[in-house]
């Protein structure tokens, strides 16, 4: 058995697995951030609680893992610095004893979903996967032969800070032009935004008037499905971004699968029919078999099952 | 023992090495392109004569390995593509028998490289490395957990096939703004190029005259070394887009080194200096340990080296 742990900045979510991957039961709690004493003490309460609804021995659990917003040490299972939690230099190595005994590891939260998804989700049974996450950055995770693969440092697969415009626009990295600029759901309002400027003739202008101004990722796909023209234009150029990025991933790592998942992705076969175009038309081919560009299956359990599997 | 064979356009060199890819002893013939069977001829006659000079029964080599510029089926250890052999289709996975009877491996001369540097040379003792040419195009090779890492499809580590500028510079492999496209010898060549459209007051201009106006990547060093403003601005911009092609490997994969080989590495520290500092500042970074960037060791050896090796 194992316990696979979400750390969010709103909710935590606690899972209890079995050692093949699959999802037993699990239970949320909002995140007390800025408290790390009391955080601990409600991730071993609600780890408590699944195995005591399960009847599972808390001695049967051989690893607890934890999915972290923010830089870790992964060594001394510590979150070094975690922006969102309101906490820095937190080691979680002890924070389960004395009831359970088993090692604690952590990972960033891309990363365990990308291992999630991998052993339970949409890249079953493949050896290599690229997992994508596009949401208000562009997450990202690296599996090589089944296992998680994060360099030398640990903190490799930071796919989204991939630059694919040469100094283009500026991304929170510090970086100019990185593919999380573009292909994010940020930056898909980004090419929104600019497209509308100075135009008032768009479906898409009146949705963002409705909403106060304010554009979102979703508009410019329900603006494309009903047929307005900016929107479908704004589309086709984040497709180009975005598979501009996922050729590069192709072309340096040749995945069994490319995992796509976060809220932009949410729009399925939709957007990654024309994406699947571009991989086949830019990136280098194979003799026997080429990578398949798939949806996210298991949504937000991908980093929670990813989390205990670590 | 084990044979390792750099098969070129130009010239075929056959080593003897030991299992730990110590170089023992090599030899060169020019390569009878468009000639399949005397070239593998070849290939065997040189291989059976090291073995004698060195005393090896043929036996005792536990492996062949090729490294080869073009396409091929690793599977069945044939050429299905080779351009600059002038031959297609050709299955070498009995060519040495029956004096050998070990198993014939093959990958392309990138991996290759890649796979000898690490090994034996620049990337000694490291799990994790990326090795990246500089010539005509920019070639490459992934090493993970010390071995070459090929994908799903024997086709991975195309590096030089990321796109560091969407919609830019035109790539033979048929997308626009590829880092070969700007980091190849070729790429710094029609940088400078650019630069000197119009002009004719630079030191630069007057070496490509003298040179029947042909301008070569080294002129562009030795102009820089000689405070050819010109040329130190082209060098500063070609610095910009490989380091941007480095930074983003670092924050793909973080190996423990990036190693640069091919002509344009032979400037040495000149070139990693500053290539170093927009590593150290735009990358991602570990909290124990970071890449470091390294100049290839073995030059053509890592080929060999790395063929003996797959």
């Amino acid at each position: 058995m194992r316990i696979g742990i979400d750390l969010g900045g709103t909710n935590t979510v606690v899972c209890l697995c079995k050692e093949d991957g699959s999802l037993l039961d699990k239970t949320r709690l909002p995140t007390r951030t800025g408290q790390p004493a009391q955080m601990q003490a409600d991730m071993k309460q609600m780890a408590l609680s699944l195995c005591q609804k399960q009847g599972v021995n808390p001695n049967e659990v051989t690893q607890i893992g934890i999915g972290v917003p923010g830089s870790f040490d992964k060594q001394t299972a510590t979150l070094t610095f975690g922006t969102n939690l309101g906490m820095n230099n937190v080691c979680f190595a002890h924070a389960f004893q004395p009831e359970f005994r088993c090692p604690v590891r952590m990972d960033n939260d891309a990363n365990c979903a990308a291992l999630g998804e991998t052993i339970a989700g949409a890249g079953r049974s493949c050896r290599h996967t690229v997992m994508v996450t596009l949401g208000t950055g562009v997450g990202g995770g690296i599996v090589i032969d089944g296992k998680l693969y994060t360099g030398c440092n640990d903190v490799a697969g930071e796919i989204g800070h991939m630059v694919i415009v040469a100094g283009g626009r500026p991304c929170n990295c510090g970086r100019r032009g990185c593919l999380e600029s573009y292909a994010s759901a940020t930056g898909l309002i980004h090419l929104a935004e600019d497209a509308l400027e100075g135009r008032t003739d768009s479906l898409l202008c009146t949705m963002r008037d409705q909403n106060g101004g304010k554009l979102t990722a979703k508009m410019v796909c329900d603006a494309r499905d009903q047929g307005d023209p900016v929107a479908s234009q704004v589309f086709e150029q984040y497709c180009m971004y975005l598979g501009c990025g996922l050729v590069s991933f192709v072309n340096i790592l040749q995945p069994d699968r490319i995992i796509l998942g976060g809220g932009v992705a949410g729009y399925g076969e939709k957007l990654l029919a024309p994406l699947r175009e571009i991989i086949a038309r830019e990136s280098f081919k194979g003799v026997h078999k080429n990578t398949e560009l798939v949806q996210a299956l298991l949504g937000n359990d991908a980093g929670l099952i990813g989390a205990a599997m670590l």
